[in-house]
């Protein structure tokens, strides 16, 4: 059974009640507990996390080499902003998806360019929580 | 029943042919099968065109509404440039997906950028084949 | 009596349908009718098209030098990309008049620039169906 | 009757003897009296003025509301300069429109970009004397 | 007593009847009020003035060392677009505080960049009428 | 009695010491001193933070609904670089208000700009320590 | 017997009667029957057209594989502006040379930049009606 | 006997007392004495205006021909801002010599540009007030 | 005996296993061991972090002045975008020497800035782990 | 019977062993024999050089009038860094063609740009020591 | 009697007969020839030389202290490219002054900038050879 | 034994007496003699040259190969603006190590960018004379 790591980048936390017109009224133990399920459909172990700290971020792609077979991570702000989580997911050289609830597209111009998205293998944004449900479908479909 | 429109852009139907380390070796017509299997499974009608025209595209978008419930599309190299099927598919108002085969965030600098996606639903990017399957996927949820 | 060749550009065909809050409720057909009219008043022969196709926009210019001694023009979304019709424009070396139904230049950054504006006499921005009514005098009066 | 408030920015009061291969052979005296014709025929009254100070023009918009009902402006320099202009028009929040007599598309660069054009109604931009008579019959027919 | 010159740019004279959603329904003379409330709590004496000349300003400014002990000025429009008041500004070498009514971080991006920021000795920026009692303020324990 | 929670940002833990031609020699523990008592005069509740963290300023604002009415924030370094924190501002949704010491208009070019000030109700820069009292001040007339 | 497919971009029908002082007097047909003539000295098999429509020329390449050996293009004005046609050039992967009447460089900005010169063996540009010819002895070297 | 137009532009009656550092000592009176000194040599008439204002300094420029044969200027602030001005001095088609007091390429980056200078026949910069009596030399010179 | 304070930044910890064709197949423990025998014939002391956090770097530089007399940095990832450190190593004005393993200059575009040089004395980049020998040796002939 | 003069730029002296994936194995002698002999055929004197010195190709050229019919240059680096040598080549006026070994749209974004370009009758790029042959004939033909 | 280095940028020699339409027919020995006469007046030796050579240049200048006590330079095309003849200016440190025949302001986009006058006295530019005869003056006054 | 071929760029000869506060008071002769000195400690022999001219720089590194193992150079000003001496080191295809005396990223703009660094191993700048010895053992361990 292959384990995937989840991260949700910061401010996750306030999903539910921050901006709903922008990233919806689900909560995030809502959609953890989604992810939960269609991981077991999928048949993959997941450790989910939510950081608000780049550092921490960085710390546990770092340590996900021997211990998970690929990673589901929504950068958030730190998409547009981190060479640091960049490097760790180019080093820690594991199968990545990287998921947005909004269309960043449709946004901000800042939100545009993504540091991240070169670095992983693929990029799911605009469909809500369910941009996480086909981010860990592509990942599962990545690890076979 | 819902029916969606699947567009495959220019040059698409080299697929298979054309640069394989960037596109893969699965052919257009493999993944039109793939596409009708998974539409079967959710329940979609999908008719599938495959356009090296720009114009044909606009055409296309501009007779989808009353005739179709959404669009699917990758929009290939017009992503980069075209402003007319953006203003087609913003016209049509129909809820639309965006794919690509490639992690276009990983290549040339003037494919880092979309002139559609700020008008879609949301992207999806980087899988290969199966950008495809993920991208009927979210469009079955958006259509329910 | 001279001949006028009108262009209606890519997605005009949806007008009246298609994003009213910017381009107002009046069909394509109705604008049609109002230019006859006026056309009749001004002494003026009208061929009109609409079309999707950059090509064929091309081509109908390319065509209009001896058939007709000047070009009435609604680039739409081609105003912003195609060099193409700029040099047909320029290789046709017939008064043009470019139109557009809404302001342009209170729109989104990339329809701020116009590449076929250079190349004809002068330009009617954001007066709705008018502003082809107008272009139309300006027109009558560049051929006398 | 409505009125209009029509101003001539700086340095066309030369008009005429400045540059004849840009701006033409017409005086503003003459283009004066072709408005006066065309308002008659409008019925609209004209109150017209020329101005070389930016601030004489903010100060004559700021006290446009309550004694006319549209404003005609050709703001020559300041086109391209002028943020106080624009907030006085967007200020006054009467029905506006903007002409040049140039196409301002086909010359220096830093012409191309119009500070006002986004807080007007419309811009007409190329032929001559006539971008005045347009204008006033475009500012007519938002006056209706 | 100390003396301060108060420095209203341009269209402020329209303040309580322009665009009241950004910029608030408190009139010019109210603000006056206020401040000369305030200048008597602080012990200073002020003069006040606005101006939509762009050249009246640097008159003012140039004209107030020996006169004035600090400045106190909302350039508006000018903000973003004169070298003339800057260098005023620098030239007279009083202390100077630079207020605006509306968060000009949080509008159209002419307006994020201050010409004159950079010479004054500090800015308050979006709190309303209220910017101007606090950069009162600000100015009164610069003068200390 | 309302609260508000007071959020220091990088580096200012060696406020006095650090290049005091740009910061001054007045220490954190003065301002906040000189914070509280202003504090006391505007019947508010403060709570004071500095913090290195870009991470744990994130924590804070994440938490501040339901305990405090407003947030005053000098975000410092992270002023120029930090999404998270303009994510957490928006998203906590509590009146704000951004202070910074120096005149960052009046230093190096990256210092310009500001991330946080369009989701702010308004920054006060350049006023040294004043820059707090004056921000608690414009707080305390928002939470009004 | 080596095949070549020759591709005149969009315009190129009004050759000779187009902007004379810039691309010359020589017709279209002038320029193929000099291109056959040299074929023939090269022993080379030719098949040429003439395009407006980006799409066709999308579709010649993409059938070009299998039927040609090389190919020989003046894209026009789709050099400027074509993703399509350079995804189709690199697609094909067939020896290629892009030709062009005018000197690009000595031109308008927007027509130095070139999206097919990457993707093609050479460029031969300014000498007339001879960059074809040139352009054709390059080809058939690399055909060699 | 030839007649000269010299304008100091804003900020300039401050000479002698603004910035000594960058403008030097000697006032504005001292360099019109010395400057008709001269003038006598030279045997040219002068006419001698400082203006605060972009429009009086266009008014000037304005009614020059006729009455005067060359135009000496030092725009100062406007340099760097005013289309008006430039476009008076083009208008005005007199012999125009552009001078500065300061080396404006060893100053801020948007002191760098000058709007004037190509309109003008040449420019002197950095001699501080020699500048002015260079400047009428080589105007002088152009009046031959 | 003087001190060193080193600092390796974010994802260092992976050395030897990410990128090895970047950053080579040395551990930081290697590295750190042979830093240590440098620092014996230097006659320096040292102490060595690893941080992931930006927080922790900005701490740990904040808290030097006083316990250490030298600062050798290997910012990574923050060399990009931290202005918190740049500040940090600002404020604690001890010599300091920024050190790199690759070559930034032949990386990507967003690897070539640096925040963090232009406020410490010199930078060593490109020769591997020797680069933090060369970065020792710097240090201590500074401290001299 | 015409003379030619033909110019080498920097580096080139290097041909067949710098680089040989970028430039190809054959020497510059090679490369000069192949051009004496096409030069015969041609009936065209030639006159090689090959400098490293920028001055000495401007030198060169400068002295090509009366000596010179012709130049066939490769500018090689000097191509994007030299106003001299395009100064030069636009001072003698003398036909001139631009040949360059690689196909420089192709490498880095650096050598897309060439400053000599504009002034030569045409450029010729990509083809290797082809490149050169192509060139001598599209001078003869230049030369007729 | 003081000394004065006289140096001609590349491509001076051609004076007279290059580009007459921009550069005048003078010939760099008239116009050596009217420097000599104007400094016999101002009591100035001169030292003239022309090079092609940027390094020719550096040299000069690089000896020219306790040899000379001024410098009047043409830096000609290394005006725009060359950092080595400004540093050489910079190390000098003698009073220079810069001149140009034709004014650079005018000209093509890559001429508006200098790399040098930022560490010279002053700059000249657009007088023709008069330009010489105004900077040697300006050098004189300097000398004093 | 190991050769080391030592360039000093433009301007170095002054070394000692240009600009002190930037490039410290050593000669070029005492950092010769005190890299000789090293040199012999590494047991390397050094050819040590000091070049105004790019063409001798390129013509010293283009006869490198064969000569000597390695090259130490400081190319001064034509780090920024020369694709010539970048050519010649990466055609040389020796270890190179770039050093700069002072630090070029605390200085101007147009210093922080280097063309030579990516084509050279590694870069050592800001250490004054130091600079030197470090590249000299950097250099000498790449040898190795």
């Amino acid at each position: 059974m292959k384990s995937v790591l989840v991260i949700h980048g910061p401010n996750l936390q306030m999903l539910g009640r921050r901006k709903p017109s922008v990233y919806g009224r689900v909560s995030l133990a809502a959609i953890n507990e989604q992810l939960r399920r269609e991981a077991r459909r999928l048949k993959l172990k997941l450790e989910i996390h939510q950081f608000n700290h780049e550092g921490k971020i960085v710390d546990a792609i770092g340590e996900a080499p021997g211990r998970h077979h690929g990673i589901l991570i929504n950068p958030a702000a730190y998409t547009h902003t981190s060479v640091a989580i960049r490097d760790a997911l180019e080093g820690a050289a594991l199968p990545a998806v990287e998921v947005h609830l909004s269309n960043i597209h449709a946004r901000e111009g800042f939100r545009h360019n993504s540091l991240t998205a070169p670095v992983v293998a693929g990029q799911i944004t605009g469909f809500g929580p369910h941009s996480y449900t086909l981010g860990l479908q592509a990942l599962a479909s990545l690890l076979k």
